[in-house]
């Protein structure tokens, strides 16, 4: 293993944190709040680190494989989190270190859960930091690397790979560092829009930002604590609009760009998305109507709903939890499809539950039918046994990891001795492992995950993480043979 | 599709079923208690039913295909449980129809769910028919037709493939029928080796034929409130080495009948299930030993519990609810897995399991070292990515029809109106659909099903049947386009 470049791009992290740090800096120069001194700490020491590591390790091999790639995601994320985690502590504003890092894991992770009981007490820099995470992570902050940082040849594709959500990776350029420009451009793009749009609307300068970097990266950190509720309809419509377009393939962002609309579009992952969410869309309007009484609103606040839990970002306009049985129930079901591969938001995604339900129907036919030969076909190509097999582990250890997460925080007591309710830890886990934020019950849209204790929220942070990163680079980070073969 | 063939076989069982119940039918008359009557007109209903079923549908085109097969089994299974309900009802000592269905479908399912809440109140007839069905379903109703039944030829090897549980069916003889005998044979020899270890021990003979139905099936149903709780140490521990034989395929006691006993030892299955079994004894042991405070009624008592979870059995000798936080962790793991491929058990299949880890594994390895070419071995020969897709395809559908279950009847109040808790209605589900009984909480092994309501109870039993035929026939059963495309 080269471990020399494992700790040399760590290094190269550490100084782009410092780089993006700078930022929530301005915010707080600004607003002249709190956050100066906790930032210019943070900064220094994350300059500092990442300066001494890319120092001490910088080597002339600069090759490496697939394992440095997923080890450099896991640690590259752990890292990033705990010390983006600091300015929290140190400003004092979460003063429990496991609360902040839980809250850091949560916005890069895009999970958006909070252990926040009054987020409107925040100083504004310590908010535009947190949502920011929200941005970096969308796209990846190893693809904002690529993208930004000179001299870095050798096999970086591995670290892509390993930290781009979906069954495969889509290069849209034969230079890797052109893909992940392409990316952040189309990423930039679509975030100012979004925010000129909410601007348009009225919503101030601040609570744009906010907002749009919740979108973007489809994380959900509000500065609300009712989240979206008490904007207007338009930035409502607004929000829910882009929250689906940033559950879509970036690729097809992509050949939308070059001109190339017709095969964009006949994308069945995108179809099967937008079909999902149109058919949730309706059921749940049909099914709160009476409680909501008004048919415009019924439809804006299902439409809303449910593309905020499709693409796992997890605003609120309303208090879902409170709806009837079948809506919550579709709902749960959204949790765990998720949205589209390569796109910023988690879940199993829509390409691996397309292609687990045709191998499902092509093994029913292959039951009554023993001798007939069917392919499976996806995307308009037949998609290889292999990839087949990928997708059903893939999603055994999905389940496995879930209910393990599961079984460890059901038993644990909440930091006041009580024990939380199975809805609650059921869907505290689902909405941190999908990368979502509320769930149900105690940690529903109105409520914060504070009360769950220490152990609880790193079990939850890990959660999140193996969520995001899609378990593989968590799996191999976690197995202790990584560590003891060279 | 060959109705004529399908509704004619039904015909054969219903037949069966009405033989079977002469044996309720002669504790009747030895007991002198109320079940003579019920047991006869349902006796008649069955034969009359079954005579008229094999008359209208008799038919020289005896071919039947795999879709045949697995109708007929999905249907037999329905239809014998339906009948078999009667005499519970006509008795009234269960006098509700969907309880004693659910109770005749727990019996056949050999799942052991009980709604009685008052089971020592019982006619002698009524629990002995209840506890002959879990020996009857164990082997399997359609196995026993085969086996008895002249003049069946035709393919019926479709009907004893959607029957028998796990991933492959070993062929015994190049019989069918052949098989079918031999696997009764086995069966019947085992039963009666325990029966005669529990009469030794001094247990009456009527509480050994109960508990030897309830353990050969691996099905639970006791006639006291407490199970097993109240019997000797001796007699604990031969029903706990029972539950674990009868969790072993029978292929390899056919095995070892000729003579090939190193084969038989050289399964793979059947080491990875004792060495589950051991492990999980070993710890429960440790971590319930304060609680319990004498080390050999801990091993007992953790010996007797994991083997009655593993083999889906569901006889309790303590209160394991009571038990510490690991401790149910690890029954609720063992739910999950099961006993072995071929056995009476359900679950999983460890086999299942085992395939399922050695596919994670390859694919872990395959990430790091991609050009790597590995192929995986079970039971000393390679298995085909068919088989590995196969597994792949089970296993999502299982996690997606317990999912589908658990939400049903999570959303349900109980017949006073009431919510059950998480906890209850996971472990309710979990209990039934891998056959084995008892839960935790509100559905312990102190409790009983009762309080669920008629719907619940209804989507209770057709988990039980999905779990027992391993989903496929249920399946295809219910599909609409089974019954409208000819």
């Amino acid at each position: 293993m080269n471990r020399k470049m494992v700790y040399f791009l760590i290094g190269r992290i550490l100084l782009l944190e410092s780089a993006l740090l700078l930022l929530p800096l301005g915010v707080s120069l600004y607003y002249r709040d709190g956050g100066l001194v906790p930032l210019l700490i943070t900064i220094g020491l994350s300059a500092g680190l990442g300066l001494l590591l890319s120092r001490i390790f910088r080597t002339d091999n600069q090759v490496i494989y697939a394992k440095e790639g997923f080890l450099i995601t896991a640690l590259a994320w752990l890292i990033v989190s705990a010390l983006g985690a600091l300015p929290f502590v140190i400003s004092g504003e979460i003063p429990n270190y496991i609360d902040a890092f839980f809250e850091t894991v949560s916005g890069f992770t895009t999970t958006g859960a909070s252990i926040l009981t009054d987020v409107e007490s925040m100083s504004r820099s310590m908010l535009f930091w947190r949502s920011f995470t929200h941005w970096i992570g969308g796209m990846g902050v190893l693809v904002l690397m690529v993208a930004v940082m000179p001299n870095l040849s050798g096999r970086t594709i591995h670290v892509l790979r390993a930290e781009m959500p979906g069954p495969t990776m889509g290069k849209l350029s034969p230079k890797l560092r052109d893909t992940a420009k392409i990316l952040y451009l189309l990423y930039i793009a679509m975030t100012a829009l979004e925010l000129v749009l909410l601007l348009a609307g009225g919503m101030p300068l601040f609570d744009s930002a906010i907002h749009t970097f919740g979108t973007a990266g489809t994380g959900g950190f509000s500065l609300k604590a009712t989240s979206l509720a008490s904007y207007s309809p338009y930035l409502q419509w607004v929000v829910a609009t882009f929250m689906m377009l940033f559950g879509i393939n970036f690729n097809l962002y992509f050949l939308l760009v070059m001109r190339r609309a017709r095969s964009a579009l006949r994308s069945e992952e995108l179809w099967t998305y937008l079909i999902l969410i149109f058919t949730a869309t309706a059921l749940i309007c049909w099914n709160i109507l009476p409680q909501v009484g008004h048919f415009g609103e019924a439809v804006r606040a299902a439409f809303f709903q449910v593309t905020s839990i499709s693409s796992t970002t997890g605003f609120a306009t309303a208090d879902f939890d409170q709806w009837p049985t079948l809506s919550r129930m579709i709902l749960i079901f959204l949790m765990f499809v998720g949205a589209c591969a390569g796109s910023t938001a988690g879940g199993l995604k829509v390409s691996r539950v397309v292609l687990l339900y045709k191998t499902t129907r092509r093994e029913l036919r292959h039951m009554l039918h023993p001798r007939a030969v069917t392919s499976i076909r996806f995307e308009g190509k037949p998609v290889d046994s292999t990839t087949l097999i990928s997708v059903g582990t893939y999603f055994a250890l999905y389940v496995g990891l879930f209910a393990l997460f599961w079984f460890i925080v059901s038993f644990q007591p909440s930091s006041e001795g009580f024990h939380f309710d199975g809805v609650t830890n059921f869907s505290a886990v689902a909405a941190c492992y999908n990368n979502i934020g509320p769930g149900l019950n105690l940690v529903g849209p109105t409520a914060s995950y504070a009360a769950y204790n220490g152990f609880s929220k790193l079990v939850l942070s890990l959660a999140m993480l193996f969520g995001r990163l899609e378990i593989y680079p968590m799996l191999i980070f976690l197995s202790p043979s990584t560590w003891l073969k060279q």
